[in-house]
């Protein structure tokens, strides 16, 4: 059962209406490495997983992603202002402008619409923490990058705590990662000859031979907050 | 800010493994008149709602919906059972034998992705609202073809739940739209003679007359509960 | 059967090129609220429909549709000009400058292509009457955005049209509504307590008790203009 | 404008309901091939062209094509029968099924929804008619696929009708094309060296040498009926 | 097998970086009438050929399509410069700046993603090779399009190129037409009368009688280049 | 550049054609974690590489991937035999009787069209690295899920080939990222106290305490080929 307090997870707010920069950070809301993708691809996942602990973090952590989807999109809407100007939101999309009634929509930025293509669930947990894991990084570089583009001290505020959360999250699936890496796609790694072969097929450069030494499962050399009931 | 309870806002249960069923149950998670559709329209719409009265109702149901989504997964992952074994779910969609482990996916029962192309948002309250107790009407219509279709008495009974909580959203969106049918798009209505006019452009047959004699803004005719602080 | 007549349903003029109001215009050829999309669900509703002066209904509003979407088109062809020069198309959609030479296009304003997920079809009268009530008053709406942000004195005159054409076929729509509200979906509806239920899950906030006194089913309360043959 | 009469282009009628078939006939209703893809495509093609003896071409077959979406969608809908059972359509999209309540549908056969994407406008009529060409022999190619797997005699007639349609449209396009060969993307055509090499890139296997002898724009050589006002 | 040489097809160069004329260029990387969009088609339709000579050219062809795309997508590299800064790439697509970090991507100069809804396969070599020779021609278009609105010269000079290749590959698909002309769907074409009929929809304006005089299949006028082993 | 060579990577064959079982491997070439996606995706995020290396590895995956695209599409169009019959393709995608004359098509199983929001490129090499290990784990499994579906014992052949193939480049990638894990979105990690920050948003069930301990950016434990010249 999902609940909703009207407090935000953090307090959202805004130098001035922003209409470009309004555009721009609906990446985040709507775009494949945004936060409603991060709920859903964590929702999704969570159904079958058995072991409760893991279970726990996947939806603690999908609640936060809803959390921060309703941040960037409280945001958008101070930043979208109270004018239906589409030339002044000059770039990208401009549904705010003539469809939404400068309404957050569940676009990316230049107006493609939110599509569950983004979403990866494959039912074993290595292969979608491994999934996870890159997601929230490349959450993290889109944020950095928006980041970069923006002046207002409140925006910025909202994106680094936003971009640091990221990183926690990382670091979360990671310790989920430790516990289970010897479970599922990780089992029988590397057995049969053709998993050692490289094929150099770019020409001219390459690799380092004909063999990759040591085909072992994906695993991480970091300590550990390995989750427990 | 978004919290979850792991406890379902109703028990989910079904009598045994039904693959086929699962795929049609799949229409109500990723469709265009499932939950996930229904928790979107709602969340989107209320970050411009000014009625604090309004705002709430509409995040109170957008939880239900997510709730219900949760509802509906639980039971499609139940239905799905315990074997890969595509030609088992002889109709529809496929992939949770070939993709996603079993795994309940955000698309509808035919294996289209989800899509924000499911969700109406305009920034004003009477439309928005008009989209909802039509959405709300139609999301009833798809729970009773899949009733129809299923003998397991528990699935049943979750549809039958989902079916009348639609019903009750829809007393309570007209409620709200009571409350503000002056407002908005509905201010400035039929003033001009076009909005009285009938074309009669598909023949043999036509309609009253040439006019319509009373062009008002929509406006419902039942007692209500309305939305107070 | 179709047919087509060279004359235009009205006449269709601008004062002059406006590249990036033909982008904006576009919204309603190709969006989600689009001429489009109107007449694609009415059409496809109308399959089913065993009520002849229902059906006439829908035949004749589905015909203006496309009639409104030719116009619509014709002036977004007037506002591209004559010159394929995609910077003076500052805003949103640059396709007309670099794919279709100028020509309207089945997108949104910002390039998102048109998709038969806009289109809601239920095979129930009352749901499917309701979507188009909502759906035209969603249309109005966009008019009214777009209205605002042009001074072309001929553009506001198309628009002003549309948006009144709209009007009449929400009020059509209703008077269909009207002849057959206890049918279909509408029937059996809210006998199940959950139906009479309040849930309150977004804190804090909450609506005016735990019951919902009266759940009966959509119905308008205008007086009417009832199809018949 | 366009109008509608409620007689069909040429009467349909099926021996006996075929949910499974009416599965498979819904490729030539919302599929790339089918006959709303050649409406939208001509309709939106039209809006620029200059010859008027083509200009009412493109609109002869375009109302044409929406009448053959027309006589396709009530084949659908008897061969849909009246029974909400989705095991019964044994294959693909079972949307008739969960969603639509046995309505025809805007999708493929695979339930993927109609996307104007299929659409081809380039503004360029020698690259336009060629597209048109080539996509009524495309459409040819899948009514005979759908010829050669049913035995519903009446069903057959309608295919071989609009089969037949089809060849005369691509007749029509031909003959608009031969008219204005030498214009558009056919003038300066071939002028670069560039423009007759051949570039070997796929080994073993190789064609006649390295020079294109004629590189001259698309023509083509049949008796013409030359479209004339 | 595929393989991959570092050294381009041709060099490409810019004289300067252009953000928004490398939104632009992107239409030809990631749109309709593109260049993976070629490759992607000319490969699905090979699989199934029988002609060794004709599959070879097929495949020449693409390889030489995916070694444009190449081309393309280095040259929106070097045009979208090396600062991300979203309102200096001022029309259309946003992504480089808040996204890909200035990658190129597959989208179209307004941001719509790739779709395989571009590529056309029918197993029918005569519709393919239609589909083919049209699609050249669009191509062709688009680059003209493109070629028009920018002043670089080393932009102009690949254009340039690419165009000309457009052109080479609408000769070879033409001689490959020839080979093959009656087979297929060419077969058996024009026998019905309804083949022969010019129904008149839209008026006023009508074409040169009632009676087409000449249904045969599709055949080009020019000498050829046969293919052969 | 790109070359072709008709030779397979590996010789692939089929028992015996199996038209149900060439539906479910369509989810290899045109679904999200088939070898069409892993091909795009390295190839796009490839040109803003600078490390020569590392940008070899990525054009001789990508090639690979491609190559393996064609071994898919040969399995699939032999499967797939030679009779329409879209009864006999008993599940999922009907397309290649009705639509492909049998040829493979660029769709999942279920008839998705393949899509670009599959494709994930951020810029950055850290996060794309973690992408394709992602791609590369979750390919695996899909494999892995194909593979116990078929008896073939030659298809079953090419599935243990492939699979092994993607454990062959994920080790490559985490090569890769061995030598570049100090860069990009990996510098400047964990350093704000909110990256250490745990949530607890789902009850009950909580992790193991307020803080996580050791927020590092992701690095792999095993040993390694590092890429070189």
């Amino acid at each position: 059962m999902f609940k909703h307090e009207k407090q935000l997870l953090e307090i959202v707010n805004v130098e001035r209406p922003n209409p470009t920069y309004a555009v721009m950070l609906q990446e985040q809301l709507g775009g494949p490495q945004g936060e409603l993708k991060a709920a859903m691809q964590y929702i999704s996942q969570s159904f079958r997983i058995k072991d409760q602990a893991i279970k726990d973090i996947f939806l603690d952590i999908a609640s936060e992603e809803l959390s921060h989807m309703e941040m960037v999109a409280t945001a958008i809407n101070m930043l979208n202002g109270h004018d239906l100007q589409a030339p002044a939101a000059s770039i990208g999309n401009i549904e705010a402008h003539v469809l939404s009634g400068l309404n957050p929509m569940l676009t990316n930025a230049s107006g493609e619409l939110w599509t569950a293509a983004y979403v990866n669930v494959t039912g074993d947990l290595p292969a979608d923490l491994l999934s996870n894991i890159a997601a929230e990084q490349r959450a993290k570089v889109v944020y950095e990058y928006l980041h970069r583009q923006i002046n207002d001290k409140h925006v910025r505020q909202m994106i680094d705590f936003l971009l640091n959360r990221e990183e926690a999250h990382n670091t979360m699936f990671r310790d989920c990662f430790q516990k289970i890496e010897d479970t599922g796609s990780n089992r029988d790694w590397g057995v049969d000859k053709d998993a050692r072969l490289y094929f150099n097929l770019s020409t001219p450069g390459n690799f380092i031979g004909n063999q990759l030494h040591n085909p072992q499962h994906p695993s991480f050399n970091e300590p550990q907050n390995p989750p427990q009931h």
